[in-house]
């Protein structure tokens, strides 16, 4: 694993790193926040999924997650959305490939050699933050936005026990259902069995549960009533019995405006559960 | 004036706009947030002027003033740091021309035309903040960093009355004494007179007051020793009896991680005496 860079930012340390991955077979680059720790302590760890067009830089620039962190004690890691590279088949799609991995491992040509960011966001990045960083494993979250909601509800829901929590800015809740999810096609092809697996909403109707969710929606998204419909996920987890707070945030967009804007939030609402 | 964009955040709105400027005979682009406020209300405004190789963006995007300003109710500006344009004279330099206004207007050809920077960020854009936005102009501050930095305390200190504080992170203190000094020599020339009126500390010496100034510097800044220099402005302001709190901040950088972390902190300090 190589540094990048670091900086002293809020009482802790702003880390970029770049390692070979083996579950992409690329290069991939990530971000690391630590705060300030009594030498040999550990932090609970809170993962942080991008959505489209986004690598690690994005949140790690404009999500205002460090004072938090700071004041909760939580190691913040974003991986990037992709596997990147001169040699990783790409489409000029902004929604597609690069910037689009959708948190699956693909089984389609020619997509199926790199796009693996399942096994990269569940267990290779997760072991190497284990390895090198003073992070309790015993004490994960994880939260996402767009298609990293998509991802932290997916990855949540199929494992069960790892994560104290679990929340979503402006998720996508049931790719299956919205044009966004043809990227599942692409990736996944016909098996729609698979297809399900990767899909909040079918993975709590065909039994799968935590115990609680917490999402943010701006109501000014322009997202919303075509690709986002938490109203889906609502009633997912009405009749599964699913503790889901959905709090419509009135005026509020898609960007880094609206997530930074209930980042800390979302993060004491982590705390809690990451320290009870 | 045009609205380039807008977005709710953090309980307010936060603008970005362009206009036509006679300062500088080129559009302009800067950015303004509003908090949430009483139909009619007016509030008061943080100037806060950007460094070398930074537009209004960079401050808007990782700044993280939002949060404090909402709080405080605080309108808070962001201009650009030099003229733009295909017809704008500009150099390879990254520390001279476009980005690098160093908020003067010159005098040099071919400098003169467009590189006007003190009329439009004292005159002009305040004209323009007082007649389209719920501004307060009784009651404004001044911030900046690092280049941007100077300009705060170049301005704060020739506009005497108009400022009900000024502060600064890693400012240039003292330009004509320094490296980066030479864009001073090369915007208006010999004059040494003129360059004294854009140098903080040869205008304290030279007589300008302001009551009391705060600045945060990062102890692990690259620029510290050879550009910044703050020793020079706290011999000024000791000899001259203004109030000077610098705080030296251990291991901290020159970069927005720096600027984010004492950003609040900064903005309490200026809604204190805006308030008060």
């Amino acid at each position: 694993m190589e540094t990048v860079s670091t900086a002293r930012a809020h009482g802790g340390t702003q880390g970029v790193y770049r390692h070979r991955s083996s579950a992409t077979g690329t290069d991939m680059t990530f971000s690391v926040y630590v705060p300030d720790h009594a030498p040999g302590a550990t932090l609970p760890v809170v993962w942080y999924l991008s959505g489209l067009t986004c690598t690690h830089a994005n949140v790690t620039d404009k999500g205002e997650f460090r004072r938090a962190c700071a004041e909760h004690k939580l190691i913040f890691v974003a991986p990037d959305t992709s596997p990147r590279g001169d040699d990783v088949p790409d489409e000029e799609a902004w929604d597609f490939a690069k910037g689009a991995g959708f948190y699956v491992d693909a089984t389609e040509a020619p997509w199926a050699t790199h796009y693996r960011m399942w096994s990269y966001v569940t267990a290779e990045l997760p072991a190497l933050i284990g390895e090198h960083f003073p992070a309790d494993m015993a004490r994960q979250s994880i939260m996402g936005h767009s298609m990293g909601g998509h991802g932290a509800l997916t990855v949540a829901l199929r494992h069960p026990g790892r994560f104290r929590a679990v929340s979503a800015f402006a998720p996508i809740v049931a790719p299956t259902q919205v044009p966004w999810g043809k990227a599942l096609d692409r990736y996944l092809g016909d098996d729609a069995a698979a297809k399900r697996r990767h899909d909040a909403v079918a993975l709590i109707e065909d039994g799968a549960r935590v115990p609680e969710i917490l999402i943010d929606q701006g109501d000014a998204d322009s997202f919303l009533a075509g690709q986002l419909r938490p109203e889906l996920l609502a009633t997912a987890c009405a009749d599964a019995g699913i503790d889901l707070t959905l709090r419509m945030q009135p005026g509020y967009d898609h960007s880094y405006h609206f997530i930074s804007t209930f980042m800390a939030d979302q993060l004491a609402w982590h705390a809690a559960r990451l320290r009870a």
